[in-house]
């Protein structure tokens, strides 16, 4: 039953891109042909196109994971099978220094929460993307000339948190990077039973002291609007 | 250190109103004079103008605790000494119907997430409102013709378990309403010693089958603004 | 079900106050007309007797929540719609010094304990007072000499665990105080639906290193008991 | 450090025995020698006297975990090494039928609370009793006529949670009977190293529906406590 | 530092294999040349041989997360790179029929125990293998007649406690089989960096009601050892 | 319902000893007579004999909470009465120094892990032996040459987090020795309602920095084996 895109009934494509930031929803649906607008209601901006002859939706997901789990329940209900996100994060390892492209197998996160909420108990649920789709994404980054990392990330629920101890003790678990909404989507994938993938941008790497510039993330981004198109269309 | 908001020292004022609805957020900045645009950057728009000769701001805050406390954060490092929360809310108590306003003293929430990574322990921490802050707010509504009720709200991290399992254990608590955000913006505010205090308006409540109609959501938000605006100058 | 005051039917008083202090407990019935001695099994003394004409009854709660806890249901059970507990703490605050009577709006606590076994599950229940009943004790007091604080205290399971570090924490988190009881007494209404309300002397706070002596906290005491009577018979 | 027993230093003997019934404390207090007030100060009264030539002191300790470890902790504090607690309990299983003394191996018991803040973490810490002084109680009770069954019991922090649910759950889990306090006991005793132990009389079992009468009670504890007090001599 | 395998340095190949099962354990080394025996205290016999002419070392790992995590530490303590399990499991999803391979992306776990002590906190850790390794097992695996599937497993601590229920809840959530290690090799490879995969060949499907025989499993058993040799030594 | 054990039934003795170590087990079965081989499945090796005319079951039980757990529940589904594991462990008290045999009464353990999963909740849940049992084991060791201890101990899911600080904590908390599987099995045994109980040679303590020779735990082990079935054929 969807909430926000409650009556968008056969709107929603089985492909679907969702991203945090506006900036980034305009790189990637000024690359479809015969978008149409969904939704504008609540922020959760939400647009259909083509792409490869092939209808993708791309949606808006907020700030959280209770914001990005609301949206993917939404989507999914409506019919939604292959869900990418595309943001951004924070490297916390030498892999993922600034602009780097991570793909992350899976996500560490906050017990309790949303997680707890929708299972009815504290279990530590893989939130974990599908295998094949991943690869789809991989291999296609690594025709552009963005560098690809794949591994953990945290997903954090205080941005106000990350000190330099929250960050160094994520690189010491080996974990990549971290963000704010990557769990919710892996969980509502795997539990869900539908494909989930990601990439994210590495803006800036506090442990190495490099940062991205405006004009670096916006042709960067370009770059993988377009290898998470073309991965989406070739299923 | 302000992170969505970073470089707007100065720009915000110390009485906020926050809300997750861009209509709402409207209907407030329509009532304001001096308008100004300080942010519209991730979605998290923010306005400052004046009302009775004092400075407010108010904000977009989003979806979910983690970004409801976000843009709080923000606030709170630039400045902000009030803070309302304008949202609205489903009922679950009979004290609660479909267009009651709920000011609530304290919420109920999850455990883990936000309030977990925040605090670095679990412990169930009162996410309360400011005495004086909710008085006002309370003896403002009195004078509209809004009915209000006051008590305990429980803050979901996922709205789509809203069950009817889930509806009747809060009201057999004795709560009055769910909504998405409040105990975040409560639970900052007690942390840093800074005022808050919430309005909601009861769009629906499933256990007495009664709705509001969009005409009747629109002349109330009205009159619940200007009783918040109201509240905010006394101060 | 009642447990220790089994067999009261009728003779507990709508109007109730607690306390666990037997001199407190004197100070109270000395106000009082009529008094009757309605319990004195297990420790747990109880009076029921007249102020301004309105039947009060006064009772002990002993130490813990799991003790407050007990006896609230028994009151509760037998038709007690208004709780106030007149209790000590220690302040952390500088809002709370030695003499300062505070009147929490809410109570931070342990996780687990009574709370989990009474629920069934680990949620931060909101342990928060009755916003009119708060409203009346805090006029009320206004109206004495004694100053009044309102905001949130801890309610601590283990008095000898509060060492500076301790202490330190619940300050930095812009607590007024700790007690050893209150959140029981806020949970039990919440839950219940009764209004509860509480005033707690401070009787000394370690970070300002002031203390009461003991004549001063007799005359206080007094003081305050009028003026919780006074407000619980404006109800 | 001292609370409840501050400035009793040299009044507290090595043998203790604590009651939370206070016609059990007088029959406990009536077979001692020489006996001294020491204390009855905030209802947590204390004795201490003489028994086959050995002192030993008698203190209340009231409901509830908090309550029994604020005291033991003062006891300890004052030179206690060997604690008995005389309580009753409501047995759950076939073993502890009405009339049977439970003298129990450990507790279970909720997770949070007393013990959550005293360690600073959640484990399943050892709520057990000491070997030597377990094998004395109960060698002693095997020479009255009193019925002796050993175990595990289980401390509830909510009595008005007994409902059948409940009941059922730990006679499932071979648990033999349900008090209040009883985990604090153990706990402190195992974390402070001192020896701990307790005689538990079954007034009533809710599987078997039997209970006893007050008579049977009255004479069951002073056959009890003679037992403790042979027991407790011994060492 | 190794504990079980102390003073074995040198003899632990960068390659390992990790099985549960003596038999198991057999077929993979009677595949390796110039096999020596490395340790057979404890019951954790380990054998280094050669494949393909890279060095493999072969590993038992006992019942539990405990048991395989322990075996772990010692095996990267020495220098281990790429760890493959080659396990058994229980199927619950029709995707996991008896007969078919399962390499899991990830697993679900209980929340505390192993994972608990090592991190110090409870966080749901992401317990997910390497992409490459996993990729290659994959691959290695559709050149044999074996029937591959790709998702999540949960990790169980009790194999008692598998009721109907219990499997009906996993397969609901779109976990392919249930098994009881495999957390604990992910979550070790995850935290220490270094590569793990796995792969289960699961035995019986109580959905469907389909179990292998034992000469199927000899016979498949092979193929799949081959298949992770492969796959080990293209690395 | 047995599972390693399956097909076993009459087989196994009521008195069964449990070890981890095939050292020790040789050392026990070589006690006895009439020795027949039950099961060698899966590395739980199984051996039922006689000793002083009663029969006699040894059973290997792998490492961490899990496998003992597993192999206990198959045992008791079997028959078994009375159990006692002959462990080793290491010594953090000086209580239990090198060369000790500890008698655990009860011990503490990590929350969640296989606890959670049987139970289905988080409580802390006394994990004790039968206390005649215990006595009689106790008696038994006094009559050797070896020194004995009772009291608590921690099992811990991870020997590789086994630094000083952990040592400490268990020392200060008055525990005797650590080990790896303890808890499961007393937790099962008071669970099921089955006599368990447990001796843990000391080999080293790293707090006094003694430690046992190889041929000086040889005799030693022979010494408590001989105790451990003159205990166990005086029931």
């Amino acid at each position: 039953m969807a909430i926000i895109l409650s009556g968008k009934e056969g709107k929603i494509a089985e492909r679907v891109i969702i991203v945090g930031n506006l900036g980034r929803m305009k790189t990637i649906t000024s690359m479809l042909n015969e978008l149409e607008t969904v939704n504008e209601f609540a922020g959760y901006y939400t647009y259909t196109g083509k792409y490869n002859g092939k209808r993708i939706t791309v949606n808006f997901h907020g700030i959280g994971n209770s914001s990005l789990a609301l949206i993917t329940n939404d989507l999914i209900s409506l019919g939604a099978k292959y869900i990418v996100r595309f943001g951004s994060a924070t490297g916390v390892s030498d892999k993922a220094d600034a602009g780097t492209a991570v793909v992350p197998i899976g996500y560490s996160y906050n017990i309790g929460g949303f997680a707890l909420q929708e299972l009815g108990e504290m279990i530590n649920f893989a939130a974990t993307g599908n295998l094949d789709l991943i690869n789809l994404l991989v291999d296609s980054l690594k025709k552009s000339e963005v560098k690809v990392a794949t591994g953990n990330m945290f997903t954090s629920d205080s941005i106000h948190s990350h000190d330099e101890k929250f960050l160094q003790k994520w690189r010491s678990l080996n974990h990549l990077a971290v963000d704010l909404e990557g769990a919710a989507l892996y969980f509502e994938g795997a539990r869900h039973g539908i494909s989930t993938g990601a990439v994210h941008l590495i803006y800036r790497n506090p442990m190495t002291g490099k940062s991205m510039s405006q004009a670096d993330i916006e042709r960067t981004e370009k770059e993988i609007s377009k290898s998470i198109l073309d991965a989406l269309t070739k299923l």
